[in-house]
């Protein structure tokens, strides 16, 4: 499968935010995120940087 | 393979922008991305959506 894992990265450490994500969008300030099994969360913050071949989303707090 | 191909959004086409998309990151109003075979290419915009599931990252100017 191809979705991917989201972290928050805070003080140099990720915490798991939400597995298996499909969807993300950005949506003024906030990351509304949704994933295979259609649980949705909505993160208040930035997408840190993405990376799909390591199956990893990590977002950060403003 | 699990990486996506981004496109651009424009008047509700979806134009190719770049193939095999590994990793993105957000950086001062700009996109960074770069594919499996190592291109790499800045986007001036957004992210509006991702779909994994899909393997499709939309952008858009703004």
């Amino acid at each position: 499968m191809c979705e991917a894992n989201a972290y928050v990265y805070k003080d140099g450490v990720e915490e798991l935010y939400l597995e298996n994500v499909d969807v993300m969008k950005p949506e003024q300030g906030k990351i509304y995120l949704k994933n295979l099994f259609g649980e949705q969360k909505v993160f208040e913050g930035d997408i840190r940087e993405i990376s799909l071949l390591r199956h990893k989303i990590i977002l950060e707090k403003r």
